[in-house]
């Protein structure tokens, strides 16, 4: 076989290895990769056009399973790979789930998901199921499930991967790198869905961690969006029963709530509510921009129009929105949200040209 | 506001600024771009493990929409607005149906999207409503659909990006040179699903370009495999009822056929078929490297393992299988060949402990 000296080879290789500097892995870090990491930043031009602003979108949805739970979980799985843990275990109905199962599937591992019974469609496992997890279903409530998580794991010698786990929030900051490595800079503001407040704390971290080493010149300012009906950081206490129709941030007890009111004050931001018709809305925004993100990621774009009425966004400025997850995850909605439904016509030229406005 | 001068911004945006020179892309062609592209070759350890060589996945999944069509897409919807057409068309019940719709959307036109009524759930055409397509039902089938949409286009002004449009294989071309750019050469093997057989045409003149122009020292071997029940290359014939459960590669009469079969006997390698059985087999051992992938997509990885049964790949090669579909396209076939169900337990510690295996 010959080689190509003149090409350099410039394969991606996932976070753990593009940007090992910046986290806790050892020579003992098992070198774990679905290739995460390395997403799309898109430019969204009408939405630009609408604020008088660039604006991109971060799309997470591009991850090996679907959201940004990936990056977390890349590294918690590894080191628990490190630690001589034989198994990961985690409360989840959705994008954590898969997460765990596919790295924990990619390791050798075993997975184990705690389910509340009866409460969760097959669909929203397929992933997890594939991945070959070993899923539990409880009679009880998702609470219940995850206290069982911290109960068990240690008797059973399994490493806890939900977000109380703190390698999850470390990796999670390569979305921060990546932008300022994509832009050269920080963007001026970032709008970021809430859910358990995780990500934007870590976003946060990860501005903090390349300005503070002079990677980039400035930090943007935070702005994170809560659903109106889960807001438990903008109402100031835990929400009993939140709704909302984007699951993925139906959470009424933020386990990050400190970290992420803490990056909304001291970068100059905010937390804020969106409503669930103003995320209906921004849904099929993103999807105009030829963009099919999961609803909870549209909070980020509501919350950027919302900004951008109040007079915050400036011209000139670079706002990046995150989108949290794939929409594939959740096609229902989808169907649900369009405006356009088939029309069912005869299989004949004269009736679909009619259908097209062209016939006569 | 200031630049950080010493960090180089690297945003990858899209192939057709990337693979510009490559493409038939010229000033007047709009910078159509969702950043598709840049998937990534996941190294596959079980499967290199297996077979006694090196095997990447080159994951298509990752694009935009989910699957390898918009590769093709963008370019063929490119040049329709650089030729001033006002609309695109297409018969399709799955991926390409996506890909239309959200080029279309990021080039501000409109798609139209024919479906055999009846035929097709609403979950599958999701993706296609959320982007704002026009969607169409004739009463008909698959072929009648594809018909009506040659016999309207030209009246109704629209460019059809069904596989007739000439830039969708010069656009998939890219998918081969990223392998090569990733590599620094081209593998010895190339794995792929065929179904209309455009794909494995499309790479194939990828390679060779490459290879004509000193970019890559080597080719690849080309090695395609349909679905046994719909395996119209190897029979020698079109098969007028094709079955099988990978429906991406469900086509009886695939419209590339002389340019694969050509690309297979250049290369010294083959179109060969792989059974329903040992294409989930394939489904189940790509998840379980922590991938997901569509049916459709594991047939190369059925026809490797075949492959090396048969002796055809030798240690120390490097063999690339391409997954070319998203697992979230098809979560009920995901859960139909899960081997897990989830187990039923009581909300209580002892009873999770016990279906753990270290209850007391």
């Amino acid at each position: 076989m010959s080689s190509a000296s003149s090409v350099i080879p410039r394969r991606w290789t996932g976070i753990l290895d593009r940007y090992r500097a910046w986290l806790p892995v050892t020579d003992k870090t098992p070198s774990l990769t679905l290739c995460e990491g390395n997403t799309p930043l898109i430019p969204a031009h009408q939405l630009s056009d609408r604020v008088g602003t660039q604006v991109f979108f971060k799309y997470e949805g591009a991850n090996p399973t679907g959201s940004f739970k990936d990056r977390g979980m890349v590294l918690a799985v590894a080191k628990a790979k490190e630690e001589g843990s034989r198994a990961v275990i985690c409360a989840s109905t959705g994008n954590t789930s898969a997460s765990a199962a596919a790295y924990a599937a990619r390791a050798g591992m075993e997975a184990v998901i705690l389910i509340p019974d009866g409460y969760v469609a097959l669909g929203k496992l397929a992933q997890a199921m594939m991945y070959g997890a070993k899923i539990i279903a409880v009679r009880g409530n998702f609470d219940a499930a995850l206290q069982l998580v911290r109960e068990v794991a240690d008797e059973a010698g399994l490493t806890i991967v939900n977000s109380i786990n703190p390698y999850r929030l470390q990796g999670q900051q390569t979305a921060a790198f990546e932008i300022c490595d994509a832009l050269g800079r920080a963007p001026d503001h970032l709008c970021i869905p809430v859910g358990n407040a995780g990500n934007i704390s870590a976003y946060w971290m990860g501005f903090c961690a390349y300005a503070e080493k002079g990677v980039v010149p400035n930090r943007p300012r935070m702005h994170g969006f809560e659903a109106a009906g889960a807001a438990a950081l903008v109402k100031g206490e835990p929400i009993e029963h939140p709704e909302t129709f984007a699951t993925a941030i139906r959470i009424g007890k933020p386990a990050s709530a400190e970290l992420a009111l803490n990056a909304a004050r001291s970068s100059g931001g905010g937390i804020y509510a969106v409503t669930d018709d103003e995320i209906r809305e921004a849904y099929r925004l993103i999807a105009r921009e030829g963009v099919f993100a999961e609803p909870a990621s549209a909070a980020s774009v509501a919350g950027l129009l919302s900004l951008h009425r109040q007079g915050v966004i400036r011209s000139g400025e670079t706002v990046v929105c995150v989108l949290t997850g794939n929409g594939l995850k959740d096609p229902d909605n989808a169907v649900a949200v369009s405006q356009t439904q088939p029309m069912v016509v005869d299989c004949d030229r004269r009736a679909v040209a009619a259908a097209l406005g062209v016939g006569r």
